[in-house]
């Protein structure tokens, strides 16, 4: 029996160091030179290369490395019956919310239009804009999405949450389902994407949507890349429906170099960096989960596949 | 009876026609073109010119259009008889606050390094690290550094504090006077400078004192760009004492084109708008003191002459 660390674009080595030091009996396989593939029973992946999971016959179960699982549920070499699990961490969490209100701060005290004029040399007292005029709604009211917007509402910002399902959250005006998405649209100037991806909210950041906002308006996406229409975003940048995008993921990542977002005045790129999944914050709930794997109990943190989270 | 409005290098228009809503039977006079200069008795000044203030005989008291007022207390035109006042507004401690935590989760999620790297094309992820590992030290505990230290802490922020005088706030740990200033020093690695500009803390912000601080650190200063000895920065940053510096105030504003902190890396520059006073936040205040002042009475935020605020 053995656990199997699969990534494309990340190094695993420190994650099965992690894993050893928590637990030295652990088998763990590190992808591409898997010694014993019939052993693997267990699998944490990351962007994983397609059809990889057709050689390991005894898998039961599939980690993301991260909070979302897109990526395996998308998978066509991951049969019905095996378990998708995500990562669920107060460190992936915090981070969130720290880049949300940090991206929030950013846009109320204007900090990358001063770094732009420091760049130019440029000395230029920019009109200004409080809190209250900035109301903030979260488009996703999960784990992470219901932190942020708590965190928000308790540092004073006004804040508004949009769920598929209904929620409550002290301090934060909730709205659900389809017909109450145009509300919440309505009086939000900074939309945050913090959904999973699924067939209902790829492509949910559109023209349309962006219409329906409180101008001028702004969005920070650190859901996934396919949640936006990239060329509605660089429309509605042009013509004034919002006056800034901050954007941590992309439909294809790394950015490539000829990507219009690049040079664009108003859009704030990062790397995919809101939420980095550390070894050390992970490795107890991997082995947790590795045991209830083989030993035939429930695993923790499974998606549900006909919802997509 | 008249209030004299008076700055260089700010439009004081909507500050008298705010004032005149306020109350319509005012006297407001406009500097440079002073109709009655004997008939003064108020004024509000903002980077006055040198020995101005020789022209109003029956003057009173001048208040700062500001937080601070050093530059009425070293003004050798203002006679020792006449009160110096500052403003006290909820909005500018709250766009202090604001600033400074911006200012400290840029810090902690890389915005500036990443904006940077955006300008050069790079998907580069940065290595992170988390509160707990960035102890923030608010230098100064009036009106304005309490409100920061508390929303900090609020936040989540281990915020310490140093005062002059011995000062308690909830959540923040606190230090006082000469002999407690190394002991401040050595457990912080944001250094927020929000100090009044007195004899005893002009220059306070040198090479001396950043080799005190827990490293890598982080220097904000919102104070006066007189706290900081701007070559020791320099030293500092290039020696790897300092990681970062972000400058909301210089000794010489606008800072001068050819001045070194332009094209600094890991200087961050934004042009005195940490607090910007409004003139509807204000007016009533200074109708208020303009009332007391005519009439004899004690104003409201008088300056310690001796203490310097």
């Amino acid at each position: 029996m053995s656990i199997l660390l699969i990534a494309q674009n990340r190094d695993m080595k420190p994650v099965r160091d992690t894993l050893l030091r928590e637990d030295p009996d652990l088998e763990v396989e590190l992808w591409p030179a898997v010694r014993n593939p019939g052993a693997v029973q267990f699998a944490i992946a990351w962007n994983q290369p397609g059809e990889v999971f057709r050689q390991f016959p005894n898998l039961k179960a599939v980690s993301s490395f991260g909070a979302g699982a897109d990526h395996l549920l998308s998978d066509p070499a991951i049969p019905p019956h095996i378990d998708i699990l995500r990562l669920e961490t107060d460190s992936i969490d915090r981070q969130m919310a720290d880049y949300v209100e940090g991206a929030c701060l950013q846009i109320l005290r204007s900090f990358s239009q001063y770094m732009r004029q420091q760049m130019r040399g440029e000395w230029n007292q920019l009109p200004h804009t409080t809190r209250e005029h900035l109301t903030i709604g979260i488009l996703g009211l999960g784990r992470i999405g219901s932190l942020t917007a708590r965190e928000l509402a308790n540092s004073g910002w006004n804040v508004s949450g949009w769920a598929r399902s209904e929620k409550s959250l002290e301090g934060v005006r909730t709205f659900h389902g389809a017909s109450e998405l145009s509300g919440f649209l309505s009086a939000t100037r900074i939309l945050v994407c913090l959904l999973p991806l699924t067939n209902e909210t790829e492509g949910i950041l559109n023209l349309e949507l962006f219409k329906k906002l409180k101008r001028p308006a702004h969005l920070i996406n650190a859901g996934r890349g396919a949640h936006l229409v990239e060329e509605d975003l660089i429309y509605a940048l042009d013509t004034g429906i919002l006056q800034s995008a901050t954007l941590d993921v992309f439909l294809e990542e790394p950015l490539p170099d000829t990507h219009p977002f690049w040079n664009r005045e108003r859009v704030t790129i990062t790397p995919h960096i809101a939420a980095i999944t550390e070894p050390e914050d992970v490795a107890g709930q991997i082995v947790e989960n590795y045991k209830r794997v083989i030993s035939g109990m429930k695993p923790l943190h499974v998606i549900d596949r006909s919802r997509g989270y």
